[in-house]
């Protein structure tokens, strides 16, 4: 499994992805799910895989192939809009489609792969996509700030609490590795190191690329005081008085109802 | 969709079940998913269900049907022990696999269906099981403090964040609160009126069944006041210094990496 989340803000990018993939759970792997492409000063671009590992490598290799060619055809380097390169990327998959997915359906495997892809291209707003299997994809709107793939909804109701638009990049960041951190504590298959990478608004370039693992002292202090802090803010809350001591039931009969 | 969650404590047991019913988004309806069975001072058992409606209405129809029966056939209120009063269920599960699963499978749909029965009867602690559709089912025993069915991953870090097993009814009535709170946020199909139910330990009988609203005011303070104090103490947390004004990127190069 994976879990992978980007943030569309006012101030710019920030993704972030674990790197556990695993065929049952006797087949742990760690595998980069984040891939960057950029071209300082001009654009910066920024690829986040989950779903059939096999899948989501041909993809990014016939992108780093398209790039390689130096034709005229369109590509993640000379593609002229954001709205272009997320075209070029479900070209991609659907060439992936095209050559692998009847002999995996012979195996019963799905062809499921879900990518996210964000950034900017000089004299376009930094844009965030979420691109599906079949090629086709959606973009962030002013209503939308982030999206997910992989195992995402142990992770969502923190992002839904607190990030808006306005939120500053560390904000951002913080708010994400917490998502992070609840996912990694429910899902096994979900795992360090993380990549979390961060982009300005304008900057055109990635602005801090982060390796995370074990021993990343902000990290680990987020795990432990978020921990603390919720704990802390759910004793601070009222408690019910539906149960006082000594009262008789509410409601009462035998049998059934 | 559902969700139930239901907790079992050093002081006795929390239930807590979501009441909408969807088959799609256009048909939604409200169907309670908690039954209580009792025997005031000798046995309290309170039942969950999620999955296919029709499912779990046929097995509580012909669990009422075995008590009402008053034969010698083991039933809900003549099970000597909670292990018993499982099998009950899960046979009752499996009666109406029997009858229905093979019309259901000319539809393709799959029978599935979960319960989570809690309760205690006089002599025993009081006990929690999570039954499966096969009529199989475990026990919580003293690492786990909490079983969930249906859409349980939205909910499910705040528990087990702050519930041990001595937490206090009200603690953990709160928390599941705020659980659901949570999932009603991200899941359309899980819905108001909530069904809470409360036993305290060795009355052997409900100490607070409540039925809790849109104008309930202390599950609507708990939604406003929980919101606010995830975001305060989001707040509080210290961000990552990762990206301070002007710096220069951490790791750069062009093309993909």
């Amino acid at each position: 499994m994976t879990y992978c989340v980007a943030m569309l803000l006012d101030t710019g990018l920030v993704f972030l992805a674990d790197s556990r993939t695993n065929a049952g759970v006797d087949q742990i792997g760690t595998f980069r799910k984040t891939v960057v492409f950029e071209h300082p000063g001009e654009r910066v671009l920024v690829l986040q895989t989950s779903g059939n590992l096999a899948v989501s490598q041909a993809v990014i290799n016939l992108l780093r192939e398209g790039i390689a060619a130096g034709d005229d055809k369109p590509n993640l380097l000379n593609a002229p809009t954001l709205f272009d390169v997320a075209r070029c990327v479900g070209a991609a998959l659907r060439a992936v489609h095209e050559h692998d997915a009847e002999a995996l359906q012979r195996f019963s495997i799905d062809f499921n792969t879900a990518l996210v892809l964000g950034g900017q291209i000089k004299g376009e707003a930094p844009r965030l996509f979420s691109i599906y299997s079949a090629g086709n994809f959606i973009e962030a709107t002013p209503e939308n700030t982030y999206f997910q793939i992989g195992e995402s909804k142990y992770g969502k109701p923190i992002i839904d609490r607190v990030i808006r638009r306005t939120s500053s990049l560390n904000q951002a960041a913080k708010c994400a590795l917490i998502s992070m951190d609840s996912t990694i504590r429910s899902n096994l298959s979900v795992g360090l190191p993380l990549d979390l990478v961060l982009v300005r608004r304008d900057q055109l370039r990635v602005a801090r690329h982060v390796s995370i693992n074990d021993d990343n002292d902000y990290f680990s202090g987020i795990r432990r005081t978020w921990s603390e802090a919720l704990r802390h803010a759910f004793a601070e809350l009222p408690e019910p008085d539906w149960l006082q001591a000594g009262e008789a039931p509410q409601r009462s009969a035998s049998g059934g109802r």
